[in-house]
C-alpha cells in the first residue's frame, strides 16, 4: 500500500483565511486572499511592526482550533485510506502551543485518523512516503518519494517545478 | 551528513524510574525497574485497575515535564550533533497531553535541538533516517536506514534481533 503524507495547515485547515480575518479586524486593514499572492502567513507574523499588535491573538489558545476545514478534504481523506496509507504530517514544532490544538482538531474533523498517522515534525525531509501533498515548496524540495504534488495557495502561484493541484476534487480524480 | 533519530522516552528521558515512583507512591507497591522486566510502562497504564488508580496523575500537566534526564544524553548527543543531523522522534501523538511539555522540557534539557529537527509522531516507520536509537522493537521493525540501535531498558532485555546499547557513553564510542 503506498504512503500518502498530508499537510494541514492550508491544505486540510483554511489558516490564511483566519489570518487574514484576524489581519482586518486587528489592524483595520482590509486584506484579502489575493494581497497575499507574493508571500505566506508565516512570513506575515514576522515583521515587527505586525507583529506585535498581532502575536498575541496568534499565539493565544483557540487560533488552530478555529480554523475551517478545507472544502471537500474529510470525504476525499476517507477515500484515499482505502487505497492508501495516510498520514497527515504538519510542520507544528515552530509553535508548540499549537500541537494540543492540531490534535484535537484532527480529533474533531479527521476522528477517523489514528494517533500512529499523525506526526508534528519541523523539517519534513524527515518524512518516508510515496506521495506529498503541501503548499510549500520547501515541503518538497527535498521529499524522496515518487509523486509530490504542491497545494494550491496564494502564496506559490508563481511556483512551476511541481504539479499543481488546487483543490481536494483534483486530488480525488488523480489519486483515486 | 548521516540521520540520526533519537527517542525521547527511556532514551532520553527517564519516563520509567518516574512511572514506578508514581506507581508506589499511589498503589502503596515498592516495585523497582528490575520488576519490569518483562514490560513495559505504555503496558502498565492500560489494565483497567491500574488505570483508574493512576491515570490522572499520568494525564496530569507535569508529568513528563518532570522526568530526569538520562546520564550523559546532553554532553553526547551535542558531539553527534558536529558529525550527525541528529533529530528527537518520540511517538507522543498517543498523548497528546504530553506533546507541549516534551517540546519544553527539550526546550529546557536540549536547547541546542532545533525545532526542524524535532518530532512528534505515532508509527515511526515514516522516519526517513540512517541510524535510529529506541527502546521499542516495535519502533525499529520497519526502519529502513542501515543501523537500528536498542536502547537498553527493563522491558526489552530478552530482545536479541538487535545492536544494543546499553548507555551513551557507550553510543559515544560506537558513532564518534
Amino acid at each position: 500500500m503506498k504512503r500518502i503524507a498530508i499537510d494541514m495547515d492550508d491544505v486540510l485547515a483554511d489558516a490564511t483565511q483566519r489570518i487574514i480575518e484576524l489581519y482586518n479586524k486587528n489592524l483595520g486593514t482590509n486584506f484579502n486572499k489575493t494581497d497575499f499572492d507574493t508571500f505566506d502567513w508565516h512570513e506575515l507574523i514576522v515583521p515587527e511592526e505586525y507583529l506585535s499588535k498581532v502575536r498575541n491573538i496568534l499565539f493565544e489558545p483557540g487560533f488552530f482550533a478555529s480554523l475551517a476545514v478545507i472544502p471537500d478534504s474529510v470525504e476525499v481523506v476517507k477515500k484515499l485510506q482505502k487505497k492508501y496509507e495516510v498520514f497527515i504530517v504538519s510542520a507544528a514544532m515552530e509553535f508548540p502551543n499549537s500541537l494540543l490544538e492540531k490534535s484535537q482538531w484532527l480529533d474533531k474533523h479527521f476522528p477517523f485518523i489514528h494517533w500512529k498517522n499523525r506526526v508534528m515534525c519541523g523539517d519534513k525531509s524527515i518524512i518516508a512516503a510515496d506521495i506529498i501533498i503541501d503548499d510549500h515548496t520547501k515541503n518538497l524540495e527535498n521529499f524522496k518519494g515518487e509523486l509530490p504534488l504542491l497545494y494550491d495557495a496564494p502564496h506559490n502561484r508563481k511556483i512551476t517545478d511541481y504539479q499543481r493541484v488546487t483543490n481536494w476534487k483534483e486530488i480525488e480524480t488523480l489519486l483515486l
